[in-house]
């Protein structure tokens, strides 16, 4: 027993002390954000009906779910992201509303996945979905809330990159690529794999002019001023009308104010499968991947009956966290409060001192010591906090730290 | 698709709008008392190694824990309580500390029993536990940190019940029940079986004035004044030990003001095996089952390698919620906030009065309408809420709602 007993699975760990204080605090940030913006909170099952994730839904591939049964037999799954989540609930709960509805959520997902690649098994997510509201002023929303969200977490030096899948999309059309192809194109390209998809094109014979457009795809990243060389370089009206959003989105994040933050990158795709316009990822130092994910899923919501257009984005409160620590900017948690330590006899004293201090919102930490040296060793071990020793004889010293 | 997608799992479901808000509501009060006595937040994974909620360990029985695998084919349970992931913590991060350990955490639990009898297989727990310190002060503690915590939420109409286990199982030692016999013997009292009870000890022989005071167990509420008579019934050590402990406990309660709230059980006992000492519920109308449970259990840290005491308690966030509502006396959350309903060429002017509001801290949701009217009818839809029109020719109407 005992040592093995000790370690947490593959994936998921513990956290504890000041770390955990930190992410408290960032996920209130967070939070107080969304709230700001208008958006109400939501809680929805920890898991789901296998069918939630199914491959139609466009989630995370089933070999990455966690599954498992109920007693009736059905197949479950820990949830991968939220959204799927929250669409089922705007469907659910809002089928008959036809205007806007925010929602924000927050807790744990999970993949399933041996090969983690520094990637946890159990993040953190928060999240805001806000659904029936198709507009470029919805886009802006949605990023806007990101910048104004990181911001109040502390961090200054950052940038969201902003695509848009009907780009690749359309050029996919236009080259007559079958699905499996563009699935494989664009995690090439997503990857940034110039040379696998240049493989790929040739292998699928694609038109010269096609190809050389979707190569710069993988290493195109965008001013503002260029989107309008990226429209010079297609001719299919989806791939146009992409770029159109993306100049109209720019207009009202300068409106906004927030343009300096803004990247253009119409190589940008995702993995999940049910976005289908505007997406995005916040990034920034000190994490490999993107600490923030977004966009458009207009076609989600009639999976599960409901019929409308929807955008949204996830922060990983666990990658946000590791970004600040590596930047040394993680806001700092409070530390104060008092410790009373009491020999035995002098508890009723302790107590009432104790009770004095949390009534005036203080923490206060109530222990029983055997003398002094005991309480100085232990006050010692509890930097940031005042120590006072109450003596059996009634005394009561404030202890030096 | 469609309909049959909008299901959650059995035993699960979402929370949303006023509900969930009083719910986090909720927590956050918890939450403020727990801190206010010193208790740091931890946060463990939602799924733990199998062995963790071993058969000798002593939490669920595994029937009731939803269970799956890893990659490496490892069987992982879905947390079904906090407390063995404290103590593996407590073993793995604070080996060596010999002061108390003061830990707090929330989130959810999960029980697969498609008997849930109106239980709920996912529930918010939120709990503390205080390690290394086995004096009564930490029993004390414990209890009165539940009642500050009830207070704090609004609750005014609750009792504590304040059992010993050493009672019971001194009385089982002396009467010679096997183990087996002690665990049916126990479940008779515990659900207050009288019957069962007295079916059981006829069964198994056991002497007539032993079982007397076994099915005295089974309807014995006291105060403070009928310890003594509990006494006064046994004769064994650890049964007499069991009501001096809880004779000097109710001397601290008393000095902490707290004693109005306590009743004692000595049938008081729990499913949980790993509880040793002096156990305890809180009960309040409107739900059936106790709201919060807590208890010692000095053997539990051992199993992980670490030697010392413990006692914690769980509140089920969610049966508190519905003892609050039914009892009229759930905290109202705060639905203020404005609503800035503009026209689409009016955009600018919306979004300048919505900035302006959110970076005063107050709530501001910017959504297009097509006219006024569509914008007095979402008005209307959110009560609470101050709602401004902004018209496309510049104008700012207030609307009545």
């Amino acid at each position: 027993m005992g040592k093995s007993l000790l370690h947490t699975p593959e994936g998921v760990r513990d956290i504890y002390g000041e770390e955990y204080a930190r992410k408290l605090l960032i996920e209130q940030k967070l939070h107080e954000t969304i709230r700001l913006y208008g958006y109400q909170d939501i809680q929805t099952p920890t898991f789901e009906f296998f069918d939630v994730y199914s491959k139609e839904i466009g989630t995370t591939p089933s070999s990455q779910l966690y599954k498992f049964f109920d007693k009736e037999g059905n197949t479950l799954s820990l949830r991968p992201d939220f959204t799927p989540s929250c669409a089922r609930c705007a469907a659910k709960y809002f089928m008959d509303e036809t205007g806007p509805i925010r929602l924000t959520y927050s807790g744990n997902t999970f993949l399933n996945t041996s090969s983690l690649q520094g990637k946890r098994g159990e993040v953190t997510q928060m999240g805001a979905e806000l659904m029936m509201e198709p507009s470029v002023q919805a886009d802006a929303e949605m990023i806007c809330l990101v910048i104004d969200a990181l911001k109040n977490c502390g961090l200054t030096d950052f940038q969201i990159t902003v695509g848009e899948v009907e780009y690749f999309k359309g050029l996919c059309a236009q080259a007559g690529l079958s699905g499996e192809v563009e699935l494989r194109l664009r995690d090439f390209i997503s990857a940034k794999n110039y040379f696998g998809a240049q493989e790929l094109l040739e292998q699928q014979r694609v038109r010269k002019d096609y190809a050389k457009v979707f190569l710069r795809l993988s290493d195109m990243v965008l001013g503002a001023s260029d989107l309008s060389e990226a429209a010079r370089l297609v001719q299919n009206d989806r791939s146009l009308r992409a770029v159109e959003r993306l100049e109209q989105l720019y207009q009202v994040l300068r409106q906004y104010g927030t343009e300096k933050y803004i990247f253009f990158d119409l190589g940008l795709l995702s993995k999940y499968n049910y976005y289908t316009g505007v997406i995005f990822k916040g990034y920034t130092y000190g994490v490999g991947d993107a600490v923030v994910t977004g966009g458009r899923y207009d076609s989600l919501l009639s999976y599960f009956g409901k019929k409308g257009p929807a955008i949204g984005f996830m922060v990983v409160v666990d990658d946000l966290l590791e970004a600040l620590k590596r930047q040394n900017i993680a806001p700092k948690p409070a530390s104060d409060g008092v410790l009373a330590l009491y020999e035995r006899d002098a508890f009723a004293g302790a107590l009432r001192y104790t009770k004095e201090q949390r009534g005036q919102g203080v923490c206060a930490e109530l222990t029983p010591v055997n003398d002094r040296a005991e309480a100085e060793r232990y006050a010692l071990g509890h930097p940031g906090k005042q120590a006072l020793f109450f003596s059996a004889d009634g005394g009561r010293i404030r202890l030096c730290q």
